[in-house]
């Protein structure tokens, strides 16, 4: 199968072109300010998959951004390989610390991608990942090596939740009906050693509102005499970790799977330099939970972090002023068995209860996911592991990722197939940060590797 | 002396409209976008004290924003008093939660103010407040009354800590040279019930910045692994008081002066509802130091308040983010004896030795001052008393309050003499808040109250 290798040999320039004029639609979909840009992009999906050889695609409405769904069937009787990606992006603030303009992208080289990578909001996460399946069916078109079936479902709210894709698999099991999901938005070890996601974290996402006095006061006059709201803000947050990071909401660990010594020493084997760590983030510790280690801490334990916190005075200057309002965004990443609906309420309970007298509070769920774990002894791991092999040279290490894709746990519920992570990122990509980009080499090893899963995935299926 | 009263009945129309005038002038010193206003400002305070009789009026040049200096001597051998203002003005935000906009003002009636007040940023802090003395000397010099020498000192930085008020002082206490210094910038307790404030809070106002990884960080790849530098802040800053919420930073209350149970129980005696002050500000209860009433906590007890925080997203939607930074603007107010400075310092200690190791810490001092009390045996204070007794037919009460004027301070120390603060706002104005205003009624009687300290001042000097 070296003419993969060659036929992206000759059209990697063109490969490169066309994800970076992908990448120059800001298809920011928790910003409104961004919708038609998010059509944009929708359009483009739609038309780079028709030029890549599906013989139907459509823009399926929504109650929210529409999905992107195309399929090339060949023979009904050969198994079905459904694609997941996202075209929607993260927003790209705090704009002001990214070293070129997060959607015009440029490609430099860096110390991990000595062939350069692509800088833009998207270039890992999803956009270049997602491409990569296109243009890995447009060689098995073009070449006639195309062994099965193949649908892409293509979403635009990823990053806000997926709650329109929910919706519309709901509705439509027959129509995306496959025998594996197979999906690259997720990441791997290193260059050098290929990884393969089997666990994701579910995830928890709210809002918290602290009222104090009905208008913002002179700190002067009222200060010590009225609850400050941004100080019991910090004071209910800070709350909500014990000495030894543990998460303070009653029930929250109930459901936590707690892993065997044997599962924790065969995570231990992965490969991880405390120092390399340190010294890439510029910390003089790492933080978590006691008695974890730093691998076990952002996988297989819950977390909760504040990802946004605002209130009172933050312009140039100084204003003495208790202010009116604090606001945090919280989220909690979820092991399995963690429901996050169940988690969302319990957060709601305990938060709204340890508020003193002196204030209001109000919580409000943004969305949420469960988490998720695939057998490393499917078809569709071992066909993924065969082709990461073959491509690299060694195989695949099963990896317990902390991120989160909620909608894979409703694939297994709704659509009764397994999901295949075959993730081409890696941690240093700086997804959903300042200059995210994505490796030229990663772009093209991933558009490699994908057609040897259809080959092993129908090989192994037989 | 009626006619003072015929004369503000007589010209009250003017005296409103001039009033409203230099309310348009949006002279925000926190803001350099408002720089040339800030400017503007000045100039329009020095014509009108020329306009009013003073023989000398100039714009002395600072490293920062003019003070304006404006005198009429009549006698060397008369007594002089100094008036003290500031043109300045607090930001207006949050300006959504003002019902007119903040540099246009309105007159509307209040259930507090049946006359009507003026509604506009500096209405009552301190533009209307500093005008008063700007008409009360009008009308002494229109009928021939005043008494004695009067200097005015009016600055552009008040609410960002005077620095440049301070290099002025220093620098001219021969041009300053007075026998008493009085000042409208304060309260009273209500219009039916004048009051004299003989004690300030001092200030240490810090902006604090927690550092975290070096960049923006997903929160599920990350989250639990690092610390976050949000959470840190939060815990840091709930850690600065105890269950108690005595403010736990070492040596903080060393220098604390505890008032005697004698001065305690008069200090009782002022007319105050707690019911009241709970549905003035729509809270189901109050909130600070035990041990203590509401009204010793904001004017005898020091405090520590966040005036701003941020950190993160805090945009439209989510982000699942763990920020590099996080920022907390805080203040702390000090009572007589604490030392603005070495508190300051002994916050900055505190505050970087209780940084767990996975943050870095800065602590930037912005401004501060010291707490001060005047004595009520004073003849400055006798002759306001007199003053306020004939306009309101009743005697002023001795206050202490919890805001902070810095260089009454820096009065006592530079120029030897004792401030007279006869303010006569109320805490209902909403000074530093949306919808801040000052009543008719406050703004005329305070042009009416002032010329009779000046005889009194001057009877009971001989």
């Amino acid at each position: 199968m070296d003419t993969i290798k060659q036929y992206v040999q000759t059209h990697k320039d063109r490969f490169i072109n066309e994800l970076i004029d992908i990448l120059k639609i800001p298809s920011v979909s928790a910003d409104s300010a961004y919708a038609q840009d998010v059509i944009d992009m929708a359009n483009a999906v739609k038309e780079s998959l028709l030029r890549a050889g599906c013989n139907v695609v459509e823009l399926c409405e929504t109650p929210g951004y529409p999905i992107v769904f195309g399929e090339k069937i060949i023979d009904p009787n050969l198994p079905t390989v459904l694609v997941y990606g996202h075209y929607d992006v993260q927003p790209p603030d705090p704009i002001e610390l990214w070293d070129s303009p997060p959607f015009e992208p440029v490609i430099k080289t860096t110390e991990i991608h000595p062939e350069g990578a692509i800088f833009a909001r998207g270039a890992c996460d999803d956009k270049g990942q997602m491409y990569m399946h296109v243009k890995a069916f447009e060689y098995m078109i073009q070449t006639n090596t195309l062994p099965c079936n193949v649908k892409f479902m293509i979403e635009g709210e990823e990053e806000v939740g997926s709650k329109s894709l929910s919706w519309f698999v709901e509705r439509n099991q027959d129509k995306l009906a496959n025998d594996v999901i197979l999906i690259s938005d997720t990441g791997m070890i290193s260059n050098q050693q290929p990884s393969i996601t089997t666990g994701l974290r579910g995830l928890s996402y709210v809002e918290v509102e602290v009222t104090g006095p009905n208008r913002d006061l002179h700190s002067g006059l009222y200060g010590g005499a009225v609850a400050n709201p941004i100080n019991v803000l910090a004071k209910m947050i800070a709350s909500l970790h014990d000495e030894n990071n543990h998460i303070t909401i009653p029930g929250f660990y109930d459901k936590v799977e707690e892993l065997s010594a044997a599962e924790r020493a065969e995570m231990a084997k992965r490969p991880y330099s405390e120092d390399a760590y340190k010294k890439a983030l510029d910390i003089a510790e790492v933080y978590g939970e006691a008695g974890y280690a730093t691998n076990e801490r952002n996988s297989i334990r819950p977390t909760l972090d504040v990802n946004g916190i605002w209130g009172g005075y933050t312009g140039e200057g100084a204003k003495t002023v208790i202010a009116s309002k604090a606001y945090a965004k919280i989220s909690m990443r979820l092991v399995p068995h963690q429901d996050w609906e169940e988690i969302t309420e319990l957060f709601a309970q305990h938060f709204e209860s340890i508020a003193p007298a002196g204030v209001k509070v109000k919580v409000t769920p943004h969305h949420g996911g469960q988490g998720y774990v695939t057998p490393i002894d499917s078809i569709g791991y071992q066909a993924a592991n065969k082709a990461y092999t073959e491509t690299f040279g060694v195989p695949a290490i099963p990896v317990r990722s902390g991120g989160s894709i909620p909608i894979v746990a409703l694939f297994e519920k709704e659509l009764k197939s397994k999901t295949i992570l075959m993730g081409f990122g890696l941690d240093s990509d700086a997804i959903h940060s300042p200059n995210e980009h994505y490796g030229i080499f990663n772009y093209l090893k991933g558009i490699e590797t994908i057609p040897l899963f259809y080959k092993y995935f129908v090989e192994l299926s037989r």
